[in-house]
């Protein structure tokens, strides 16, 4: 018995890895989250049951203890059981309570890390998080409270003041109430911020001081979004993604004409 | 012009993202750093040229400016080039002074992102860097100092100090001095340190305390090294990973044997 848990990277579903989808291949049920391109992820496991526990900011989800019982259920049946997760398990992924589950019914896990969100963005903005002499340490922090967590408001805030970048994680909701904190708690008025929604895939990308934010907010958002902060973006690149762009990339053209393009 | 920063990812070849391996077949030219396992990732790119440009703690390597100047003369000689980095591009990638140079050629890049070291090593070590409720801020950090590079101490330990969980990259040669400095600045001597040396390949994994690793430093290692600092670590599982089970997985078997083992 073993339960693969799998990172499916930040949407696109090229940006798999290689080991996800040879496991995938071989995978007899996958469990996933509210993934940004199932359709195409699904190519990787056309023989596979594919069941959906998806979790979404403000929509309703399965419960984590139902989805912990149907991993080891489906596992003692003897089959291949893959839970597959948005971008990397390690980071927000919930990972620890289906961890958990799996040792006390004994059952061997392994994790096949992904690219996660902030990595993506960091990759559509044309930048780097992390800049030699002057940004030696990147944080990815949530300001979120899930349900039943203790208000600990100071330890985001902390964390973000402490860190030379920080991307943040479900926190689009609030960005304005976020960015007037920063600005309050010592950060300056023209740091620049960013805003990523749909890493990897079409969406917005926007660019910001905190000050712009914390004034006029920001526009709604369809997809998941990423809050980059600090003074390594600005250098980032704002450069229109659409959906056309995306596709094009699939399709099978001649090789000459598929990238360098 | 084109020139592709692409993320090779922890070491692991078959970590590689499927956009990564696509592009790479069909690059004339591939600049790519000291990474973990060159010869397996040639399997993508046979057909291109492969130029070292070597950056290894402690050893001599290729000066930054010199790489800048060679992308950007390549490039203009028409050839599609691929610039290959260990782990992610924008984490500790020196992506910055590369890009600058391109932006000062005119010459149009894109970035695709990888596992960054820190999800992998979390991955072999079977835990979460996040934990609901628990960590919600996980920080990427050097305290290493390079070349040119003022000194501001401070800002390591203060990001470190801030986040509930911190993975400490080029930081082995110096862990008993940080596990001191960390105690020292208020951490608890009891804090969980995880040692992962190759992430996602063969090589040592660890599991102490600060208060350990402070009194008694740490081994020798050959590869590269990620610290892994904070509560969340608590739950890591250390368990053999040795040379034969990494090559296991390589090997053409029939299907029923790859996978689910």
């Amino acid at each position: 018995m073993k339960i693969w848990f799998i990172g499916a990277g930040p949407g696109d579903p090229e940006l798999m890895t290689r080991k996800a989808w040879r496991i995938l291949s071989q995978a007899d049920v996958v469990l996933h989250d509210a993934l940004m391109d199932v359709q195409g992820m699904q190519e990787a496991a056309p023989q596979a049951r594919w069941l959906a526990t998806g979790k979404r900011s403000g929509r309703p989800s399965v419960e984590q203890a139902f989805i912990c019982r149907t991993l080891v259920a489906l596992a003692k049946q003897g089959l291949n059981v893959v839970r597959l997760k948005g971008g990397d398990p390690s980071i927000f992924g919930r990972l620890t309570e289906e961890l958990q589950a799996c040792r006390a019914a004994k059952i061997d896990i392994e994790i096949i890390p992904g690219v996660t969100a902030a990595c993506a963005a960091a990759a559509d903005l044309q930048t780097s998080l992390t800049s030699r002499g002057e940004s030696r340490s990147v944080v990815f922090v949530t300001p979120r409270l899930g349900k039943y967590e203790t208000n600990r408001e100071n330890e985001w805030l902390a964390a973000t003041m402490a860190a030379q970048t920080a991307v943040l994680y479900m926190a689009s909701a609030h960005a304005q109430e976020i960015c007037a904190t920063l600005i309050a708690a010592g950060k300056s008025k023209n740091t620049p911020i960013c805003i990523v929604e749909n890493a990897s895939r079409a969406g917005q990308r926007l660019k910001h001081t905190l000050f712009e934010v914390a004034q006029q907010g920001l526009p709604q958002f369809e997809g998941p979004v990423s809050l980059l902060v600090g003074e390594a973006l600005a250098l980032a690149n704002i450069h229109t993604v659409n959906a056309a762009d995306n596709v094009l990339e699939h399709q099978n053209l001649p090789r000459s004409q598929q990238a360098f393009g």
